[in-house]
């Protein structure tokens, strides 16, 4: 595979890692080669490590792979890593690869605020991938090794809430009011045991550990602009913009769905025909790079008035497509809606192998 | 049975009809005798017309009961009828039965906005039925006979939301913004035939039609206060509340869920716990008439992270009592948290025998 | 679209329907022109039409196609039609399409019983398509035109219990007792309205009206041996054969599990690896063919404990391979073991497109 | 409370441990006074250790008691104690518990296979009691203190299983050949963590760990008869019963659900009436016995062509009855049948406590 980058997976044995290394299967432009897990797992084929739980069956380009330890020594031919690593083990051991050199692309939420690590959601915005550029810029100037970095994926329901706001705020100016009600995919709560079948046969959860925390922030990270020096990213203040989230799991396998309302800053705000309208035209940077997995139509607005529905939704653009239907007044913001993305593709693993795609475009891997 | 009320049942055979006949069957005021259906079931016994799909088993006290067509000339014995009609039937049914003379407290949608038809939350304004006993009184001033009347049961969500605001306005003055997204569960589209299998498994339904109309119309009867005459209820005006509601349906056979947000008119709003000190101590004027399925605790505020949930909380007080958990300061508004009511009890039949029985407590009936 | 067959479609508005549709969109050698339906949807655009219930999109190929009255004046173009129609409506129509020379392959129940109408599992009896080469020839020697034909695509339980019992037979001689207790997913009900979630939510359905009878008699046909003249099929006789089947509804979308013991006649049997090996080794007849959908491993042996289940194993061959799993010896049988087909391809319009492609391959049509 | 035995249950905080909690409250014959978890729970008031996972709520008896170790030296002032420890555990523990002169009731596996251990469905074989009655007569007779004894309930499908197989053994002579396949509720595989509810969502299980080895096994010894000498169970042989179970795990929370097939060894058969009316006239010796939660109907009979189901059945009689339905004839054995038990109740902690009123009734604790 002559011109492929090579692609290694951290927690390859988690529900992540699985989605990454389907998502790397037969991919045009990434080979991979190194897969990382706990030492359970290390020196086990990947076929006898995994307990695979994905609808799609384990892809033969893994099976035989032997499972490395989660140490930088073993990865060092990859171009970029991806981290389904979960939590409790990313943050030292991303670390370590980054001041390896290594390039890591990671699902964790350990270095998503800190200031210099780009919170990436692939179709809303890749321009603070710039903070990558400016960092291998500098080292390069300054006749520095070239730098490992990490980027980081957003949190999965965030993602799906800010993807149909980028082209709003793009088209009719700042949003200041922002509410959302998630109705969550148990996929996202992962295998280990992830969430309990008695918890969700019959019934809802109307929490998610630190969830609600993780979209009023990120948002007000990943809508904000860079810094003039394009270091880091200038939050949003809370006067610029007020997030409130409420989340629940529901008996959903794969797709997020939430609730939103939200706010113009400018009046008069548009009219429902000119949200849809906007929201319809958006064509995401990434697709203009040509990055293979890019969705040709990023926002899909659906006029069925049942609609979007995960079951029916979630695979539209393999994962990558965010869905929105319901778009009407609401009589205390501006307008509500409802939103639909994939969460483990669009929200997870899939925008990371977006990401490298555009890194790749970029010639920053 | 000396001295209980006679009691029938229209629309006997669907899901409301079969939840008032289990909260009847044993009840120390009411006595069954007569059950409504369609042309279909007429002159069948109850047991042989009805595709019984409740989790409690058939009460003996219904099965053998011969059911009757909707016509008031076989319910003339009754003191009060249960309507779990249909909205396609109770309209022209309903009226008859009014004009009829018959006490009727009706499940369904059709009066709802009538000015001088009470909309009914028992734990909630059971005051506005002074419009029945102002009604009584004229025609009794006049000389003339008995009228009938119609007392509507609100809608099932609406019943949940209004239930935590009534003890929070009465403290702490006017809220003047509600939100609410709602995941219901599939009892309150009915067996005739209700959710489709194949729409709710691995999948919610983001649209339940005429739902959230429902909700944002009926809150403003609810909770206004009455005209001076008695005559009418005097709606709150969009200056005065704005209410939004977003509603889905989800896997959970009963038990409706809402996230809310509010916000209270003065300033400063009140603390978090002087929100949950207020829900806590709010004893309902049901209870206080010693009515029998009266909730000694109206709303019972839950500290676990994770609650309420349908599956642990829909029960208590025999679905009577409304759960609230998650109370918590909302960045946009003034307050969040999750509000559970059993839909078919407190969201429905039940409270139209809670109804019921505050007429008999106040000799209306 | 040259050298294609036409293709139209009956019925073409309902979960089988609407899966026709979906296999044939670019198919190879089928081109989808005609689509028929209740006279409510005649007249319509399908995409108008149909309440498209598929996790796949709607095929563009489909979309703007004018529905047609299931007449066969409409369907005069078509080489090939598929009947999704339900067994209402299927007999009536289904003899007028034959008797104007147009050639069905059916999924309705109402013809799989006549003796000159082959009941057809594509990768189990294809030879029993001798029966239409015979009538088409005997048509020809006499000098009459090409006949109409109906071939029936068998229930869709038991295309999943016979596929490992053809290569089993072949190999180790006549299996004399049979037993199945079934898991069957809710799409085999349809979707108007199908398995209602009430019934299907935390709660299984132990009765499925006149599958326990088809497949105890449709095992019968389709494993037994052509009469040699080739005009009809000799059932197999109780004595040759008993069958025994319980059949459930689970809370599955797509799917059907099998848990099924089986005695062969000749002592000793074999051992559960030679049974394993003989599965496993098992190439079908339309594979050998070249059709387009056979799928190259027909019998998938799975090892693990706990396979195959429907979620991680449906989509197998794109829902044409049959799983087995838990091959193991039975106490009173010789084996058990549990088998899963995806009942809307291999176990309906999968097969009857597979027929169809058989068809061709034998210049049928 | 005078007069009443004390009783204590390990396992608190597991499911079983909560179910009998939730059976003890406000028993008429027993006061739950003694609870034992493990270490990170001993010390704790009850209601701060489990996380309480039943639809009923946690009773106020259980709330505020102190959580002891699993050491007999904390359970001496019980009469009798309930075992719902995991078999991980319950081997070392029951056995420490037995030798301190304790009576056990015991839901784990680890003891059902000992000769001198009874294993009782209590509504089938209570005579096996004798068992213990013997062991304490001769420990008086030799003068020695009254010895502990453990008792062990059946595993949960068993008891479904050989429920409505006692009535019909007694009346047409033995079954020689029984065959079931299940379809189990998640509540039986615990919380910890359980069933995960990726696997059970739009999914079933074809295998439970150790299921069918013991419900094969352990029918053999709770369909057998004591030895005379009443210090055993002569277990039934092969040639007397070949049993064939088949194990899966659905999408239900409680109640097991089986589809059954046998023979009788006696020919000719008896007719589906006869063997109707066996069943229905069946009254269980508990009952005769007045044991408080023996059900009046140990077996009810269910005519519909689709019961029994476990949402709609699972109830009867408090969970001690079992539902028969769907009784008729079997091409390949004598008769088919679907029984449906409550997995937590009849099939687990429900029988616990009907042991332990068997016991008080024939003065053995």
């Amino acid at each position: 595979m002559a011109g492929k980058k090579i692609a290694g997976v951290l927690g390859a044995t988690g529900s992540v890692g699985q989605r990454f290394i389907l998502l790397l299967a037969n991919h045009p432009h990434f080979e991979l080669k190194v897969l990382g897990a706990s030492s359970r797992s290390a020196g086990k084929k990947y076929v006898d490590a995994v307990n695979w739980k994905q609808t799609d069956l384990l892809p033969e380009s893994a099976t035989d792979i032997i499972v490395s330890e989660c140490k930088s020594e073993f990865f060092k031919e990859c171009d970029i890593v991806f981290s389904g690593l979960d939590a409790d083990y990313a943050g030292a051991i991303e670390k370590e690869f980054m001041e390896a050199g290594i390039a890591i692309v990671s699902n964790a939420k350990n270095y998503r605020r800190e200031q210099d690590v780009p919170l990436i959601v692939p179709v809303v915005n890749p321009e603070h991938l710039d903070i990558v550029a400016q960092k291998l810029d500098t080292a390069k100037a300054q006749g520095k090794p070239r730098p490992g970095f990490i980027i980081c994926i957003s949190n999965c329901s965030t993602a799906g809430l800010v993807a149909p706001l980028k082209p709003l705020i793009e088209k009719f100016g700042p949003i200041d009011a922002l509410t959302t009600t998630t109705l969550q995919a148990i996929s996202g709560a992962g295998f280990s045991p992830g969430v309990p079948g008695i918890d969700i046969l019959d019934n809802i959860i109307p929490y998610i550990g630190g969830e609600e925390d993780k979209m009023e922030w990120e948002t007000k990270k990943i809508l904000a602009p860079l810094a003039e020096d394009k270091t880091h990213v200038k939050l949003l203040t809370p006067e610029e913009i007020k997030v409130s989230a409420q989340c629940n799991r529901v008996a959903v396998s794969d797709g997020h769905t939430e609730c939103i309302s939200l706010r113009f800053k400018n009046r008069p705000a548009p009219s429902v025909e000119q949200v849809k309208t906007c929201l319809k035209e958006y064509v995401c940077d990434a697709y203009k790079l040509g990055c293979h997995s890019a969705p040709k139509q990023t926002i899909h607005v659906l006029e069925q008035p049942d609609r979007p529905q995960p079951r029916l939704d979630r695979n539209r653009d393999s994962g990558y497509g965010v869905s929105v239907g319901r778009i009407r007044e609401d009589p205390l913001l501006d307008f509500k809606m409802v939103v639909l993305s994939h969460n483990t593709i669009i929200g997870a693993a899939g925008s990371g192998v977006l990401i490298a795609e555009i890194l790749l475009a970029r010639n920053l891997i």
